[in-house]
């Protein structure tokens, strides 16, 4: 007769809920503890979350500042500015300055900048001429040579058919074999005429006394902080790794030689071109002032070294300056190689935000909680004492059908012929006898006193 | 007679606290658990449980790299070049070859390369000249008609306020009404002649056989780990989606063709011009080799869709090459259709980090706890069973006025009567009489001996 | 005889192993709990739990969105157009127009646009002149003055070592001091004439007017979502910040205005540069429709204002056209002022992730334990009662040698005396003597049989 009628399941259900109602603010409800006087696991557990604290909070929360909301996000805007004269010594042994505005290509970008130190100049025009020395396809005997539909890698225009020799052919008279051995080179029409890259580059000095200024601003969009990289009060400066850290005027001459260490390579550099990263990294702890927050620049070489003989080598670009004159269509073409210097920001900035403080907690009660885990599982399996401690940091309750034959599950009790000198059991049973007719009966494991509210203990009779 | 004096309170702390010290270090201390034999619920919590660990440990451990710090921020550098001839055929049926320095304007730009392929080029200088012919407003039939001290948009220049004709004007001799009945231009000062978007762009062929060399170096910033896209020893290649994946020269017609689908919107690109997005993505566990990482090409149209008929199409814009020559000035206004290389680079790095893997399991022990918590929940309340186990689980415990009068709190007992061949006593009170003079008495529902050291149960009188 | 063979503990091992994986699947564990009838302590406790509740359901998991994966990392890529008709009038009287051309310097640029509003025109040549009339050192008495190996700050050129004079000397006969009086400027070969910066520059009318169209295409690559700024279907428009919200399209006053309150610093801007920063902030909740996801406009000011003074003001940068013609080399060389844009945008997306809500979770859990903690600690140590509570939650356990001697520990036995009308007991002890032989006593502050399964409670002798 277990069936329990629908009402008196709704019954029983709406009692716990009243009473769990009434319960839940009147009644202060918390785990049983145990406590073991045992020297050896107390001194275990101790140290385990004494180790578990000081990493919780000495290093956690306090040295990587666990209580603060962090983020990298960072938006960045950047001026640049590059002042300085250099010039060049021209194979007529002249000396041509080259001010701002003529090496500076383009003259403004964003996040970037290009400072010439080598060039190579062409006058062009649009007209017919021979195509370059140096494109082998070119070379030709006669005008057949010169044919072709397809285009070729690195031709300087359209060939129109013609081989062109530099000098008057020289006829062998007389023999039969009259072979016109003179090679030339195609003709094309475009840009004539051709750049020679055997012509010497001009190279620019001075250009490591240039100095280029960078105005940095920031803003931490997750915090709404803004920021500059320029002090209030700013005075012309020029930086210094330890005597002006703070001036944001940099001589081309340290940012080189902190990207590259090598003396060859840095010359190398200034002759066919380096691309050198700039980065401005910001490490912003917004708990204290904002002016205690700079930025600490490195600089880096980007592109690959030229003892690694890469087949891109340095930086450069073509940049062509053109103008029209009765009828004809000029344009300088410069060959222009140099230093590309990209700037780059990063940052991390933190504040202190309740929510991650206590996240973070959170997740360190969890981690204490695994030390009192972990303990249990070695003193209720592994110490030698295992099984006391087991049979009082458990209780065993097996809830039987009351009008039940009266079994006792003597679960263990091979057990306990074994060992003398301790308990061994891990399931202590208690059973009572009760003579009251109509009680029922439970074996539990307490004293217990169903439907009587004293304690009667009768003897084993 | 309830008043602690002052100084037995603090003595009592006091020796609370000693005793709290010396008991920290001594006392193993922990929850107290029960040990239901119950099958059923037993199943629950451990399939609960196994499913939980499952989660944890196999998806967001593993899975998800939770022992991993991750952080999405990237530096990013990117130089460009392109190479290629392309060539243009006039009206006149001249061909006319555009290089590099033709076709990329401006020369360098920093995350961005722009490649020409349509243009319409008009030589200016400043003069006074008739209003373009697509500008309704400088229609005039009279110079009245060309007075304005109002700027109207797309005006090219500052109108001088007479009308000037075209063409001779022809009058109607005899009639009265002698209109004048041509209709001319106003005319302005500024740069002449105007623009003409009726003249037939000039069309670059060839342009899709570019080919772009993409350099990227990057930097996570939060582990200070630099890479490039480039591996070491790279030869001159080309980028193949199967065959050579990791060479950074992309062709034109390979990036067009995976940014857009439509071979008509692909011709529509090439004329009124487009804006495609190249995107670097890099995914690197830096647990493993840096080699190992590598970027992921991915290329999409940014412009809207011709299809769509947005007012505002493709990508152009205007520039200029100015000279000066016998005190007059010129310029050649080229109005650049073209496609638009926008560069962008993401990235997600992981690294192991102790920080992270402990907090990560300090909330997945929260969650465990959650599946004990939420099966107690079911087990004391839901359960056929739920006051048998009530009764095992939970404690209560009345602390009581020692002096007061015996009173027995009988909750419950109505419950008594109800369930026969149950307990439904959700409480279990126990109550001993102690016959000892001055014993004070407590009413615990223990087994307790206050003031004795041993337990004198005396049967009931 | 404490010793254990060594084969027994193994068999002991094995059988709690062996007991344990039984054990995990038909045995239901969880904490005994303690239920104190105490409406103070509930009802701070509830209290408790109720605050952390509210603060971790509403407002962490509901009003911070902890249901999320949120991320800040965001790719965009922007383009710019601006359009409008701006005007010169020169000392001369005449008004020439400068059209887009004319004023967007570069003509393209990525995530930047400068537009010039002040400008100093020098037409120079590559010759010989004199030094500028602004550079001290130039000054000069004689050619001696001019004789310099250095390279000065500021120099135009090489000086080729000759004072001129701008006008004829003026000897004066007949003085024994006849010292040339006049002052002349060094000869320098380079770009002729230098740029003066005293000629008034010319400003560009009607700038304020120019529109700018931003259209910008971002992705949150965490969430592979795209987005544009521009709404499906859009028209010609303005924006405007009540009514048209939406519009890309932004007057030049509009965003100066935004930049700058004060009016005159707005003037000199004008004259003198200005660096605008234009962020576009994405906060995007990917749960819903992306449609609604929406960039607020904010433009800043960038660079330091005027009234402070700065020792760098404003924005300007120099710019050359050149040319060649008659073996003559000759450049427009032009120091523009103006306002550059620089666009910025920053995000934060978040979308439903179960990982995170599971971690946030697990993490409240651990900060919920941590009220029960507390009141823990409060009960046990601070409350009046504390140590009948300490009594009834804490059970201390003594495991002893069995065999040894029946210390009663005493402890607080000393206490026992003092209070007269509590409870003072931390430690309850209850000794057992068991008559029957051969039984292993055990001092445990249970009511335990071993070995035996009947209670047998023999009065005190």
């Amino acid at each position: 007769m277990n069936s329990i009628p629908f009402s008196k399941n709704n019954a029983r259900i709406r009692r716990n809920a009243i009473n769990g109602l009434t319960g839940f603010f009147t009644e202060y409800e918390t785990s049983k503890a145990v406590l073991i006087h045992s020297v050896k696991y107390a001194g275990l557990l101790r140290i385990i979350q004494i180790i578990i604290l000081i990493y919780s909070v000495a290093y956690l929360l306090i040295y990587q500042k666990g209580y603060q909301k962090q983020s990298t996000a960072i938006i960045s805007s950047v001026t640049l500015k590059v002042k300085g004269i250099g010039y060049v010594r021209t194979p007529e042994n002249k000396t041509i300055i080259m001010d701002v505005a003529d090496y500076i290509i383009p003259a403004s970008e964003n996040n970037a900048i290009f400072v010439m130190t080598t060039f190579i100049e062409t006058d062009q025009r649009r007209s017919t001429c021979a195509e370059s020395s140096q494109l082998k396809q070119a070379k030709c005997r006669s005008n057949s040579d010169c044919v072709t539909e397809l285009f070729i890698a690195d031709m300087n225009g359209l060939w129109t058919g013609r081989c062109l020799f530099t000098s008057k052919p020289t006829v062998i008279i007389g023999a039969e074999n009259t072979t016109n051995s003179r090679t030339g080179l195609c003709e094309y029409e475009g840009w004539c005429p051709p750049e020679d890259d055997a012509v010497s580059p001009m190279f620019i000095r001075g250009a490591l006394d240039f100095r280029i200024f960078i105005k940095n601003f920031i803003e931490f969009p997750v915090f709404g902080v803004k920021h500059k990289n320029m002090v209030a009060d700013l005075k012309p400066c020029v930086f210094h790794p330890t005597d002006d850290k703070d001036c944001p005027i940099f001589p081309l001459d340290y940012i080189v030689n902190q990207a590259e260490n090598d003396s060859n390579e840095r010359d190398l550099m200034l002759q066919y071109g380096g691309v050198i990263g700039v980065k401005l990294n910001w490490i912003c702890n917004l708990d204290r002032n904002i002016k205690m927050c700079k930025p600490q620049y490195s600089f880096a070489r980007l592109d690959v070294p030229y003892r690694e003989k890469p087949f891109s080598v340095g930086f450069n670009f073509r940049y062509a300056s053109t103008w029209k004159h009765e009828r004809g269509q000029f344009r300088t073409l410069t060959k222009v190689y140099g230093l590309r210097f990209i700037i780059a920001t990063s940052g991390k900035a933190g504040k202190f935000d309740f929510i991650t403080l206590s996240l973070n907690i959170g997740s360190l009660v969890g981690i204490f909680g695994l030390a009192t885990f972990v303990c249990d599982i070695i003193i209720l399996n592994l110490s030698k004492k295992a099984d006391m401690y087991r049979m009082h940091m458990i209780e065993k309750i097996h809830v039987r059908n009351p009008y039940g034959n009266q079994q006792q599950a003597s679960d263990n009790s091979s057990e306990q012929n074994d060992e003398i000198h301790s308990n061994t059991n891990s399931n202590i049973k208690t059973e009572l006898e009760y003579g009251t007719p109509g009680n029922s009966i439970a074996s539990l494991e307490k004293v217990v006193t169903p439907r009587s509210n004293s304690l009667t203990i009768s003897p084993l009779s």
